[in-house]
């Protein structure tokens, strides 16, 4: 299989990527679309029914150049041809400022416009749940037992070209802190909110011998997002 | 103004709503949507534009009856009549199983169809900007100051029905601890994942004499979602 060019380190500006609002948050690197992707597991996955816009939750991996999506959720209404959007999110703070108007929320999100590529063959299947399963749980995919034949067929797996995606980033401080707001004599500033990984919980029907393994034990405490 | 009926406490079963897939992870139970709305703030808007999905991340409140949403991201393509679906998901986990097959997330979901309206009416806006600021941050609409007229006009507030929604929630520990693969001497078992609020950040140009007041302050360290 010929590898395909690798992606422009800048994305596109097309009449879907094209910021029409806030455009100083606009970045159009792609190495910061890569890194919030990088940050996540799980996507919104938007599809057109019937005319009519469904968004579900559903959970993700990448390679460097297409994003590999569980299909099924949104399966019945992706039947060849159809545009999705992926939208990742992550949450960074609240923008805490001396008027409701300036109010606003730091975050990092990407959206993804394309038409996905349900992947049949099994070889690529099984690439793609590769690095699906990797992306949410680093070290899992050999520990674990891998599907066999009889799953993978019953397995959705959408691939999503990287190449049409748009990023914004809002970070710090609210903007009224040398406007007549300022005088106000209010606090403002930011309201972290950070995602971390607890402990892990075994399954109750575990065996108490059977021991977390390093790849899973190591990430309590952690940051995720 | 009459008051409207209160919504059933019993989510509809439609066209848009029935569950087609896990469908043991579905809730019909409000009092389970509104809890999901409560522990969030952001949610993924979608909508159709020159026939394809987008889904972009804002911010809403939410009373008895309706949702409210900024809707300035949105607005060029909610002209009126536009249908939309808003989800909102809070993500409590890994499900880490004995399988790639039956790995999955432990997570809480909520879908919103309808037709938005646009809040036009200054009180209403108002009132509605209101549920929005302290859903996000309780206590703050009345510590900062309020939108004056201009800013109000600036504003644009989307209104939508909660009536049609429904919820997906999973939890616990994954499902083949009593399969085959049990026998593989494997741990499995639920990787948590927790949002919390970290402390407050001051604006770099506050006087340092300004304290944070109570209503934030007391939010650091508590768990968000």
């Amino acid at each position: 299989m010929t590898q395909p060019p690798p992606l422009s380190a800048t994305l596109p500006q097309t009449e879907l990527t094209t910021h029409r609002r806030l455009r100083d948050q606009g970045s159009l690197r792609r190495a910061d679309l890569d890194a919030i992707l990088d940050a996540g597991f799980v996507c919104h996955l938007g599809v057109v029914v019937d005319g009519r816009p469904l968004v579900v939750p559903t959970v993700y991996g990448r390679d460097e150049q297409q994003l590999y999506l569980h299909g099924s959720v949104a399966s019945r209404s992706l039947t060849g041809g159809t545009p999705v959007c992926v939208t990742v999110t992550h949450v960074d703070g609240l923008v805490l400022a001396r008027s409701v108007f300036e109010h606003g929320v730091n975050y990092r999100s990407a959206v993804i416009h394309g038409v996905p590529r349900r992947v049949t063959d099994p070889e690529e299947k099984l690439a793609g749940l590769r690095r699906l399963t990797e992306h949410a749980t680093p070290g899992q995919w050999s520990y674990v037992r891998q599907p066999n034949r009889k799953e993978l067929a019953a397995t959705t797996l959408l691939a999503l070209s990287l190449e049409e995606a748009s990023v914004k980033i809002r970070t710090g401080a609210p903007d009224d802190g040398d406007g007549p707001d300022a005088e106000l004599g209010l606090w403002a500033g930011e309201l972290p909110l950070t995602s971390v990984w607890g402990a892990p919980v075994p399954d109750p029907r575990l065996s108490p011998d059977i021991a977390v393994p390093g790849h899973i034990a190591r990430r309590e405490g952690t940051r995720h997002g």
